[in-house]
């Protein structure tokens, strides 16, 4: 490995190689055993180095920072074998053969009273040598297997092998792929039986990244199908099972050919095996995937994206994999490039994040040129090609600011009740964005004004003042002269603003102390400035602040921004599920989290479906817009109720591959004027406000997460409702799937595969319109909006021919909102 | 109502009437208005009474134990409709109506801000009119209008007349129905809402039985109709709705025909919503279901049973309904009387199981003959030829044994680790049934032994001496003679045993104390008898305890009972549910309950599917046998280790009609000896011991309730496990869908619509073949049938034109047993 490149390079996978048995044996017959010619001190230490020891000293100066190696030898498969896969003896059997059978059983049976291994059963057997090992689970114990008794006698075997690990101080260990999707289920409960039992080691199952025999061009498989036969170069094959499926790993398959061909189902079969044993085992964070990639994969990943929302720990590579470049070094196909690529993290702190890449096979000469170290370079390379990395490592990136914080809950502001410290401002001033936007916005409504009209604008909530001082940038700009009011409810914060009136701004100000909702200002106003918006858009009260402060615009005055929507998306990620579920609070699955999500899957498709049942990928949930036509007000300007504040949303998305709903995914877009906006919405932030910095997105967690098939729809509800002192949200979610109603063949149904659609492709013009980008397309305003907006069952357009079934729904029990109060 | 006919009969039905406005506002106009014409102390409690206690009290004579009338009268409805459906103001409109309307707008707000009523909106205003009252909440407001104002005021109007119903101490309201699918999960929020703000007075939603429009013959409907439209009979329509789907009462239509049209969705439609409801809720205890049959029934009820799972609190019943007998009389349709006699359950103690039947309309005189007394005398009659009511009413019976005892969760006995009081034994030796059957075992049993051959016969786990008795007598009847050797761990019970031994049985009796996994008897037995089984078979131990026993046969001896089986079926029961869940224990979710059964459904449908990958309604997991082939024992005649006493066993059940899977029902069947069985099985249990009273099923908890559509599949999977120390059970569920996956018609797809079985056929000719009724089919017993039982893949067949698309899983977080545990 070239470390003169990694010394410039932070690098942030971990780079691991695969010790093969044949290695460990080759170095062990050299010299003399241990026990013979060294003396070894009470606590299995040894002065003199073994044999092992030195082979993993040399693998580590090549660079690799962990060494995967089995734990044990074909000796302890040989006598588990023989104790435990006695063949069933016949009526008519010899005397003889019936003791000799008789003692195997007794035999076996002593080791179930029993368990433990003989010296050369084993690889390593001192604490120095099992220091930073991955140890490889025996990989011929199938803890799936149909048969009972082999199931069990396995389970006892891991019991053991999982036993030493642990004397031995190995944290991790990686278990034998499950073979059986009709038994995974008895996979399961091993394993979390055995996560119960030892408190601290950590278990990765090994797992095919999808099942290349679901792509065999030799039609469906029969429904007992062994699910995910032994990709090669993967240590040996299982004992019962059968050895087909070896699939060539160069061979390049579009998805929408599988697709097709097998309606997604096959293809989701590792994925849905790891499911249903992360699931057993309820999530728990001491069990992590090992991703196999050697199979080909499809040229289009959309199905592949549901391992983002899963604790991937290895991704196993073997050299069998890579491809000779023309020069004859060993590269991947593109498909794996990408894949490798989007699993790359950049992280500033943990490494928990960062996937360890094993390198198997990597020295037996497999391409002609590069040798080993050609392997672990070539993985570095994608390393730093890779989008996020690169994104992280440069300034004034969010994924550079948001170093740190990925997938790290935080309780939404409520800069309403709370009075914001100085630090805070501090941050959300460097935004290099929004200020400018802000100031962009300005400028074009005074330049809207005539230039000889002197104007008065009213800067309401102005914290410790950026807006004031973009304002007067805008003044000076368009060569306007206006009066400026500033109102701001922190004391605190109403400090530093007198101290900049009294330093740069003088009595160009006028400024006032109050909340928005009570104070009175001496001027009406023509524009009202404001900047209360949360991720949500209005969950940090925005509307109910200026309902208050609609009393300070002429009739004709405006308000920047004019109008904000909330918009969602369903979200699949183990990681915040646990994140949630973890806090101390009992109410942690009830309230919505500022999150920045990076192990985290969209599960809608991208395109709205034909049929128009479905929206896009991210869906608008509601707008406010300000000021508010028609308001019922008192004498004082206030409205009587917050009434016309509330609001509902029913949304339908579509689901195209396999997938666990955690949560909700929530976005805002506001426009400020004109064409000026800010958006954190996925597919149009970088249109409307790229690096834009203020805000994360909002997680709406799920209480139950909820299985979603492939081909399915989701229906959303989501309210904002309040009372008198509290705003808060609820929110519910439901799950459907088609089903032919009447004789049309199938093939008439299925034309709503998503997900084929290149990823490179630009979102926006399959999406809703954008307010900023389609501006011209956006609805008059008009009061009945509202009722438009929140009506689901206007979009569905009925009469085709399937129903939709409803197969499951999921909700927070959080009845009246307790827990997720906004204070008013 | 004829009350002599009811002096004699021990009503469990309560009788309720409905009131309408029309007749509470008769007999108010008539007298003068109580606040003028009598004098009110400050309580609201009047010395004179009211027209509407008059009232109440001349229904009350009639024999209705509750009167249900309307909480408002139609000046409330006026009052609201003017405030809250103010039409959307069109944008030319004149300057005058723009008052009148923002007039009416500030009246609205005034009234969001206190809502109340004014005394003329109510029907009343005492405590002792209110007292017994259910009171009908107004039917017209529309919890679920897909208009967000409509929504919201609605929501503030239940608001309002809840509080006014918790005011005059109402303990029940009838909540208006859900009518808009789309929109239900908002009905079901502000519930849950009213159900947390009032923490005492329980909300009964109003539902169709089925939503008769699904049976409409115009096809399909769109995806968007209103899902219920209210029956004719039943109170106002709503404001906003159409007021079609009135559906003639009299029409008889059969399920099948049904099912063709629809394939089941639709005529969920109403439950659905219920589940959706009650989800939301969470199951809240508060919270029940007021059923109404006015639709006719389809002929078989199938589709129906899923609303004996849930918390039927009223059952609505409009003389509409009834059609003429060839008298004139009124009568209900068959498949009306069925569901009614269906729905009657006799409870000696609590009432809460049992439903109130509301007749409406019995005073318009619809039917020529028998007047008002004609309606609540029929329902009587139903009541009595009701069959679980019959039988709950005969000497002997389960269901009479059972009086108290339905649906009450106990934990399963002990008896290898406690030690039994005499009581308990006393109980169970009540048995009419159970102990005949052992008697006539034995007796078989000699008499296949040579008349003049001296047997041993020994009995282990005697108890108080029961099967000692029923020993004698089988000896004595088949004129055998034999030593009897009576082993019991229990030191108190075999204090009984020695006084039985000195006051009946004498020498012929030789009594050893001690565990039979421990002690020796001085002769080996031909026959050794006990009674060690528990309601799921092998869960009391007895496979370990006989284990230990078998050292005490001869070669050639035999064991009563040979075998057992245990059997299981997937179970929905809302109640159930609720009971775990709220036994203080954290682990109340992952532990198996002894239950009567009685508010629960059956979800699997009584057929095995034609394709064989579905087994039959109740199916077999695994069965035991003594003495047990080719074991493998110690010097000491034990086994080495308990291995071969675990099972595991992966069911697939056939799921016809959409329900909530909460758990499994546990069953066990046993051969004694020869044809003498003992079985629970829902389906054997009459062929083969009617009428035993030992044994109530098991009841397997889920700790989430998982949602199984209508025509899918449900594949359980449960292990019996065991260590050195004890024995425990887990289990675990996945739900699948078929789904097309090739060109094939969807009518080649549907075959499988099981529950168009008319319910009184009799189950054996359909279900696996019993043991004991079709006893020659059995295969050989051999090694290998462990696995074969065990492995649920062999049975489905691969290759046919659909896939099983996953849908869904639940399964209880108990890794290693450890809440379940059976100490050994």
């Amino acid at each position: 490995m070239a470390s003169d490149e990694n010394s410039i390079w932070d690098p942030c996978a971990t780079m691991s190689t695969f010790l093969t048995l044949e290695e460990i044996a080759r170095v062990s017959e050299g010299t003399p055993h241990p026990r013979i010619g060294g003396s070894t001190n009470g606590s299995g230490v040894n002065d003199s180095s073994t044999p092992v020891l030195q082979l993993l000293s040399q693998l580590r100066a090549k660079g690799y920072q962990r060494i995967c190696m089995p734990l044990t030898t074909n000796k302890w498969k040989r006598r588990w074998s023989e104790m435990c896969l006695l063949p069933i003896q016949p009526e008519n059997v010899e005397q003889s053969e019936k003791d000799y059978k008789e003692k195997i059983a007794r035999t076996a049976e002593s080791w179930r009273m029993t368990p433990g291994f003989k010296r050369e059963e084993v690889t390593i057997t001192r604490l120095d040598e099992a220091e930073g090992i991955v140890a490889i689970i025996s990989e011929w114990l199938e803890l799936d297997s149909p048969d009972d008794w082999v199931r069990h006698d396995a389970e006892i075997a891991l019991q053991q092998e999982l036993a030493y690990a642990a004397y031995l101080n190995i944290q991790t260990v990686i278990l034998p792929q499950p073979r059986n999707r009709d038994h995974v289920a008895s996979y399961a409960r091993i394993v979390s039986s055995c996560l119960t039992r030892l408190p601290y080691i950590s278990l990765s199952v090994r797992l095919s990244v999808y099942d290349p025999s679901a792509m065999h061009p030799s039609g469906p498989l029969p429904n007992n199908h062994p699910a995910s036969p032994g990709p090669e170069g993967f240590m040996s094959t299982p004992t019962t099972s059968n050895a087909n499926g070896i699939f060539p790993p160069s061979v390049v398959v579009s998805e929408s050919d599988v697709m097709k061909q097998s309606s997604g189902g096959s293809l989701n079969a590792t994925w849905e095996m790891w499911d249903l044993i992360r699931s057993m085992c309820d999530y728990n964070t001491r069990l992590t995937l090992t991703l196999d990639l050697s199979p080909a994969l499809p040229t289009t990943l959309g199905v592949l994206s549901k391992w983002a929302a899963e604790s991937v720990r290895h991704i196993y590579l073997p050299s069998t994999t890579f491809i000779a470049n023309m020069k004859g070094y060993p590269v991947l196909p593109k498909p794996t490039q990408q894949f490798i690529r989007d699993s790359m993290i950049a992280s500033s702190s943990s490494s928990s994040h960062q996937p360890v890449v094993i390198l198997a096979g990597v020295r037996e000469n497999q391409h002609s040129r590069g040798g080993e170290p050609a392997y672990s370079q070539y993985v570095r390379h994608l390393e730093k090609t890779s989008a996020s990395v690169q994104a992280s490592k440069k300034e004034g990136t969010v994924e550079n600011f948001a170093q740190g914080y990925q997938d790290y809950l935080q309780a939404p502001l409520q800069p309403l009740m709370d009075n914001l410290p100085s630090v805070t401002y501090q941050t959300f001033e460097q935004d290099p964005v929004k200020y400018q936007l802000y100031e962009e916005a300005m400028y074009r409504a005074f330049k809207d004004h005539s230039a000889d009209e002197k104007l008065v604008v009213c800067i309401a909530g102005a914290g410790r003042g950026p807006l004031v001082a973009r304002c007067f940038n805008a003044l000076a700009r368009s060569a306007t002269n206006a009066t400026v009011i500033v109102v701001e409810k922190n004391p605190n914060a109403f400090v530093t603003l007198q101290q900049r009136q009294l330093t740069e701004w003088g009595d160009k100000v006028q400024l006032i102390f109050g909340d928005m909702r009570v104070v009175d200002v001496p001027k009406k106003a023509d524009i009202l400035v404001s900047e209360l918006l949360g991720s949500f858009g209005d969950n940090e009260l925005s509307p109910e602040c200026l309902d208050g402060a609609m009393r300070f615009l002429k009739p004709t005055g405006i308000s920047i921004p004019s109008s904000y929507t909330a918009h969602l998306a369903p979200l699949s990620s183990s990681k915040l599920y646990n994140e949630a579920r973890s806090t101390k609070n009992d109410k942690s699955l009830e309230t919505p989290y500022v999150v920045m999500f990076q192990a985290v899957n969209i599960l809608s498709g991208t395109k709205a479906t034909v049929d128009g049942r479905c929206g896009p990928q991210v869906q608008e949930c509601w707008e406010f817009e300000h000021p508010r036509r028609d308001a019922v007000l008192n004498s004082r300007g206030l409205p009587f109720t917050n009434s016309h504040n509330s609001r509902s949303a029913s949304l339908r998305f579509y689901i195209p591959h396999a997938g666990i709903l955690h949560g909700l995914a929530g976005y805002f877009e506001a426009i400020l004027y004109d064409e000026i906006g800010l958006s954190i919405h996925p597919h149009r932030k970088d249109q409307v406000s790229k690096d834009m910095l203020s805000w994360f997105p909002l997680f709406f967690p799920f209480r139950e997460p909820l299985y979603l098939p492939s081909n399915s729809e989701l229906q959303v509800s989501i309210w904002r409702l309040t009372n008198d002192k509290q705003v808060w949200y609820e929110w519910h979610a439901e799950s459907f799937i088609s089903m032919p109603n009447n004789a049309r063949t199938t093939e008439d149904l299925m034309p709503l595969t998503a997900g084929t659609m290149p990823p490179s492709a630009s979102f926006s013009s399959y999406g809703q319109p954008s307010p900023l980008i389609d501006l011209k397309e956006l609805r008059p305003l008009d009061m009945s909006r509202l009722t438009l907006v929140s009506d689901g069952s206007s979009s569905s357009s009925g009469g085709l021919a399937y129903e939709s079934v409803k197969i499951g729904h999921t909700s927070l029990h959080n009845p009246g909102g307790r827990s997720s109060w906004i204070g008013l």
